[in-house]
């Protein structure tokens, strides 16, 4: 009964196979490998646009880090949700890979930016010249930290507000495959369709033994996220290995089959829980949920050997963040059930 | 015939089986799995020092430049052989780490520093108060970029005239067995016992997938190194896999085990190239060297299916760089020979 | 009827003057010059600590950027007001010389953090181990970007809160001088003896052409401070001229005069503003208010010639931002009520 | 008898006292007083170039820095001569303001790159991919750190070899009006003719009180310039004082009237000095010079009154740095000479 996180749960079998199968031989590194012209191919064909330019990094902090960096300036203005991950959960990794942009936050209800803050904030930023930030550009993620999910719409519909201001956004997608199965969306119409301009596309929560994709929708951007990946140390030397993986998680949809039986799971536990009478803090709406519990159930569930962090909520309650993964089982959400109707 | 790099090669299939046995349900990620605990014993086992701070990351790239990071200052000169990976291969990775610190070549014969060249470049620089760049640290390649491999007195000569200015000594060991192999140093003699404070202890080359361990020998300055490399977007979540692999590398000698086959690979190699007629640009001494041939018979092993880098040398001749590696087999060095032979 | 800043007034003939005492001869540069080390004697006495590093810079964004450089990290929290000027007028200057600090906004009434909400917010950031920014230091301003002023008690309860998490407070004065002379305290007061570790005091806007000291009270950070103030550019050749600015503004009180008089004309037109009916927003208690009128009066008041800021307000209303300065007199502050009463 | 450095003399009267002129009444701060508005025409019209950006700031350093910052990247080399004292006097600033760029020492003679050692220079760096830094920006030096002047054709030459990588090119002028003196150059012969992209156009040493002029050729840099300017701390509010030293710098051919005094003082001074029976290090061309003796003689000279920095040079030797300022004396030089030959 391990909820912690997607990271915690490990790699998918294709997926660790894979790794044997590139093992073979000599391969050239830095990128210049086989697989990666394969999965390039892949993800343009996934996203439907054949010029898209991609890179892979080891982790999601440094695909969102990077996507910020090329797509803005030290002295930008980068607006995202509150509780954005890149805003409180990177230890300042955004501002290191910016030398400095700031991250300002949007609010929103279900951790969900609407238009309306959107426009707000960027009507506040930018307008006393040479003395404050300049607006740079928007960050959106989707899963949202709160676990819900953007429509296409609703993405768009941001986008729209930004491009209006002729800013970038991006999306951290470290959980996409979840929103596009929630959403029923496709790649293409959640990301360039819809007026993203950069995309984190997470392959670790969900599967993967660690790789993440940086997609760039203008090629002309292709060199300096090089450049700046070399610069920071992620552009890996074996670099098949982060290739293979990706293949593989791409390969025969794995990568939708993965998250289609996380968000399942999660959405079998959010129904239980439901049922057993606890407030969801936020709709539940992909493989993460923060039901509110007492302390008492806390206990309980913990002495029934469950896992997952919890965080402080209404007076006498604590919230659970619940993580629900590739390979959670239909017997493990069961068995938390029971635990916790006690 | 595959010599352009050891990091074309790919990984011994234990540490390819570690990850399948690491990948065994769920672990805490972001290195708080039980395999690194046991990687940090291992570590300071083989250094002999129970207190070292032991930390994994995916390239040397980011290894050198967080160690520099932690032990110098933005206004830091970093002095450092003139053709350093770190002053010519990285992209300024250093400089980005460090927030602009300086590197200050120094040169000598082979690859190699000399306490001489180091007191002078000392003694030039750091002199000009505040005006100047302060004199910050020492860092020294081993095995070297020219393939030559310090001894132990050596390091200890350098690491004795940068403590006479106080500075820290970084080793950047991305090919840290081969140098021990080649010595008969032990870990310990060949770092902290001759002066070395931080090492950038190389798996990737060596049979790894990707993962370099950075050991620390003064544990005060773990938290500051945990802090950048969370910024920098290194800290894996699913950390378990560079554990796993790590784990490996070291157990029952394997480390020690891949390169003594690839430093022997390396002297049969040179001496058969030699034994050929061809002058070697520096002493061979583990799995690197830099023969010199013309372009006549550069085309010869091209077409003979030899694969390595040329560089420019004397007119009418070009450098080869020929890297064995850990399965680089007698007969695939055989097979070049005979084709030098003609 | 100038009121836009105090930034627009020009300088006093005494400080004038002192600039042409000071150009006779030659003089050491650099900050060595005689001058200075009278202007540090001068500081050390004003503020009752005979140890204080004391330097000077030609703008007051440096001198709060190189304070928050020497106390805080690149993975720091810095706590401000929510309004505070370092977070909102200096182009994220503090981010740059900080290499990517993240400052973190504190409500408060009247331009004031309280207690309660820095401790809320220290609370709320620092937890969560290596992911998140760390607890960094706090930075007040006084007088406030509110044209309020904290007391030394007030300035002390943050302060206690800050040392609570053993954090450093810089005070930001850019008009410390007009904020003594509001509470009547004395600069140790309002400094060390209240829990600051580090002072921007500001000369620019109370009569100087534009020179502010920084004054540490722990003389182990000077170093520091002098090499990253080189690395700035901050560092001036012909530093007399800075040095002659401060002599002469501290010389017989001036200082303290200057701010004398630019609060009793900031009392005089803010009494006379109420008086007229005009909201404040904020207590007017030194020398800037920001008083609400509607748009018919701030058009009648430009016809008058009157010059100043404006900025939203509630619905048909815009706020006057009028500060006053040392050279402001009362038929001037006497002529805008007039014209004020229509 | 005072030869340290140029700027250890004071200000001209004239620009001391248009500082008393322009300290009357309220002017807008910032940059946008209406003597700046005067600068901007009169540096225009002295360069021939009606569409050049102008910006003032307080030092040489931050002029330089700012420069390569807004014509380089991160990943950029900088080529500039080994002695270059954006190389190696500023503590790093450059590696500062541009977040880590690399400077690559080019050799030559008496202070002067040479095209062909550029070129190769050139050849040599930023051939290596994404693994090496890119090529990115060319600074000159003129009057060199070594008292030697380029001509127009010798700058030219250099510009060209830049241009054939497409690379822009700055002029480091802290003495540009002793670089136009010395060669009968034109400010735009010395700079955009000869194909300069940025210069940094220095008044501080030449009887400023603190103030140098970047001018930019491409206006469509004007804006990043402004940004990074605001975001150092060197966007002064009392702009006034620095627009006000510019314009009586450039009345009246005043710069060059200064420029001529010293350069006479120079040439006498050198020449005396020569005729004494001392070699030069390298060709006194303008205001600097760097005379050989032995420290009986640097005793004597010392003994006499005379100060000025000493540097090894041939064993038993030390080389004297002497510069002449504005207000150098016949007199002053003559007493030298005196107490020179004893």
């Amino acid at each position: 009964m391990y909820f912690t996180s997607d990271n915690a749960s490990g790699a998918h079998p294709d997926i660790l196979a894979a790794l044997t199968r590139a093992n073979d031989g000599f391969a050239r590194s830095y990128g210049a490998d086989a697989i990666m012209e394969r999965v390039t191919a892949q993800v343009r064909d996934i996203f439907e646009h054949p010029e898209a330019a991609v890179y892979l990094v080891a982790t999601g902090t440094v695909a969102n880090s990077l996507s910020l960096a090329v797509y803005s300036q030290p002295w930008s203005a980068v607006f995202a949700h509150t509780e954005a991950h890149i805003a409180t959960d990177e230890c300042g990794a955004p501002e290191f890979y910016t030398d400095g942009a700031k991250l300002i936050g949007v609010p929103g209800a279900d951790g969900k930016m609407t238009p309306g803050a959107l426009a707000e904030a960027l009507g506040r930023i930018g307008e006393s010249g040479v003395h404050g930030v300049q607006r740079g550009m928007v960050s959106i993620t989707n899963v949202t930290e709160a676990g819900t999910v953007y429509t296409t719409a609703e993405i768009a519909a941001l986008t729209a507000v930004a491009k209006s201001k002729a800013l970038p956004c991006h999306l951290d997608g470290a959980r996409f495959a979840n929103a596009l199965v929630a959403t029923g969306a496709t790649a293409a119409e959640m990301t360039w369709k819809a007026g993203i301009d950069v995309v984190s596309f997470g392959g670790t929560k969900n599967g993967c033994l660690g790789v993440e994709a940086v997609v760039m929708f203008d090629p002309a951007k292709a060199w300096e996220f090089e450049l700046r990946r070399k610069r920071a140390g992620h552009l890996v030397s074996k670099h098949r290995f982060l290739s293979a993986q990706f293949e593989a998680y791409l390969t025969d949809d794995l990568w939708l089959q993965l998250a289609t039986q996380a968000n399942a799971m999660g959405a079998r536990l959010a129904q239980g829980v439901a049922v057993a009478g606890a407030r969801h803090q936020y709709p539940a709406q992909a493989n993460m949920m923060f039901p509110e519990w007492t302390l008492g159930t806390h206990a309980r569930l913990e002495a029934a050997g469950a896992a997952y962090y919890q965080m402080p909520a209404a007076p006498g309650m604590e919230a659970a963040r619940l993580v629900t993964s590739w390979n959670t089982t239909e017997a493990e959400v069961d068995q938390f059930l029971a635990a916790l109707r006690g």
